[in-house]
């Protein structure tokens, strides 16, 4: 799909690796001044069409599933000024060489939070609460051979009850997601945060205590892995993708977590060791697990180790999967494209 | 099980209709001026057994599952002092026959409320976010069939967001747990709740006031059925059961929602008509719905219509399954018991 750019016109070419739908496609296709290059497909963009269609680009709009590193920057060539992703995760994206060719790197934070965090939570009570188990039993209409009985199907309460007036929530990184999560948790009866910070930046319980003051926390700490693991009720896994953070979720960390507690993942599988994982939930190191996102996804075939944990709840990746996220998202990322042809700050400029 | 009353001894006799576990069942049997007959089957009570049980019997502990009806009165004889179901539910006990023949009734509420709210909080989002069609997509080994795609598995955003900033809750009946939901869905960004009440009571516009101010609401406002219908973006079915509350969701009340809503019966499964939901589903009259409960359960089979629509989720009645929860409701059960048989107040007693 091309807007139809005249030979030897001066037109602004765009590439856009994946269609965006009819209510944002527009706010692109309709500006004269652009030749806009669409992928035409309904699947992932190959990475051969996109090497061969970002050719003398200013502007390439792309998804978490391009990986823009040094070949795609110099297919682009040297009029490439932004680099717009439809995510709030950038580790497809070679940051420093966007930096050296002063190419801007747009992204879509913030739109996306409330939706993250209202599957975050969703997770951590569906891992508790034996849903996987539960509703399957119902689905294969086998109700009737497990009705009612005063401790079937109980597990720990993630919630504050009567035995337990205390709740930790735990984060890996306590970012924007994690806070809106904490948010939502506190009419749970979550009384306690802990969290590990990026280990390039530096505590700062002033802040901490600003946050435990907002939600009425009897505390919000900053703290190492293991005490995060040891101390949690639930673990949310919110930190960025790429090396770093690869398998930050490790055996040894699972060892450490509660008997009772949950493990939830709404941000890249890379974060969790997904065999530790099914050895912890197999070995009942923990009680349950919550996933929307898995190592290698969407590659999860029927014989994969989490599959057949019954106490892992796995959802494929729709995190951010609502109309008006995926709307905000589009439209961000188109905007985004629009400042950086015209040389403008982005709305969501990442500093590289 | 019995804990060896000798003949001829004055024991006061307890029947009990299922066995509550080691932790809430040495609370009577360790008590040596109790005759505590205990239903000794891994399953719901036979009434035939629990007819015959009740002879002589001062107090009865019973679960949901029991009719305490007049055959059943009668056969407990004059001496019954105390009938303490373990349910916040007493639809199974006849209180008028209880309040002639002056057996006090106990029951289990507040126990309850925290895991029930978090269960309909949970299945909300479940319905809303294509959890069923995800998660077994996912369980089937097939999520590299359907990858990432801008709008796949997208769905109206429940939680609100950048293009609907108010969100509003209707609940049918407003007591202790449709408070608690009300109250975990404010992070989510609920700004409006309505409610239906029951009939038999007065509007109290005072109270609406007080609970907005509560939980920070823009309104809470008592309506009748139709515009709890035609206005909520979630509908939590949370009265109690019996034949003034039968199908009050109906094909009429369905019809008059709105299409991007999700509606939740956490309560008891009377309370909706399963085939009009059916045909409300199939038919996208509303976007989907989250049960924890249906009408003639246990007994949902394979072709139960309601196990077709992938936009119900449905879970085997586990509201109030935790360890927590289910350890309070069994020690309160107890109690309502102990002190029914020594003629004080209980400590949840029903008005009957």
């Amino acid at each position: 799909m091309s807007s139809q750019a005249a030979p030897g016109s001066q037109k602004i070419k765009v590439v856009v690796s994946r269609h965006l739908g009819p209510d944002v496609m527009p706010l692109l296709l309709d500006r004269p001044e652009l030749d806009v290059v669409v992928w035409p497909e309904e699947r992932a963009c190959d990475r051969r069409w996109l090497l061969e269609n970002i050719v003398g680009a200013t502007a390439a709009l792309v998804m978490l599933s391009e990986k823009m590193d040094q070949e795609m920057f110099e297919a682009a060539g040297p009029g490439l000024r932004v680099i717009s992703t439809m995510s709030v995760g950038y580790e497809h994206i070679d940051l420093k060489l966007a930096a050296e060719r002063k190419v801007k790197i747009g992204y879509t934070p913030d739109v996306l939070t409330e939706a993250v965090a209202d599957v975050s939570v969703m997770l951590a009570f569906m891992a508790s609460r034996n849903v996987r188990e539960t509703a399957e039993l119902v689905a294969r209409g086998d109700w009737s051979k497990t009705p009612w009985a005063p401790f079937v199907f109980c597990g720990p309460q993630l919630s504050a009850s009567w035995i337990n007036t205390t709740r930790t929530a735990g984060f890996i990184g306590l970012g924007r997601i994690s806070k809106a999560t904490l948010a939502r948790l506190i009419p749970f009866g979550f009384t306690h945060c802990i969290y590990t910070g990026n280990p390039h930046s530096k505590p700062n319980l002033e802040a901490d205590a600003q946050t435990a003051q907002k939600y009425g926390l009897q505390s919000v700490r900053r703290v190492g892995l293991d005490e995060l693991a040891a101390e949690s009720d639930v673990v949310f896994v919110l930190a960025p993708g790429g090396p770093e953070t690869r398998h930050i979720v490790n055996e040894s960390f699972l060892r450490k977590m509660k008997k009772t507690a949950v493990l939830v993942n709404t941000a890249r599988g890379t974060l969790v060791d997904s065999d530790a994982l099914a050895k912890a939930l197999r070995e009942k190191w923990i009680w349950g697990a919550g996933l929307d996102v898995i190592e290698g996804e969407p590659d999860v075939r029927l014989d994969h180790p989490l599959l057949k944990e019954s106490r892992c709840v796995i959802l494929p990746h729709i995190g951010s999967a609502t109309n008006e996220t995926r709307l905000g998202m589009g439209t961000l990322a188109v905007n985004n494209v629009l400042a950086g042809i015209q040389g403008k700050k982005l709305p969501a400029e990442l500093d590289t």
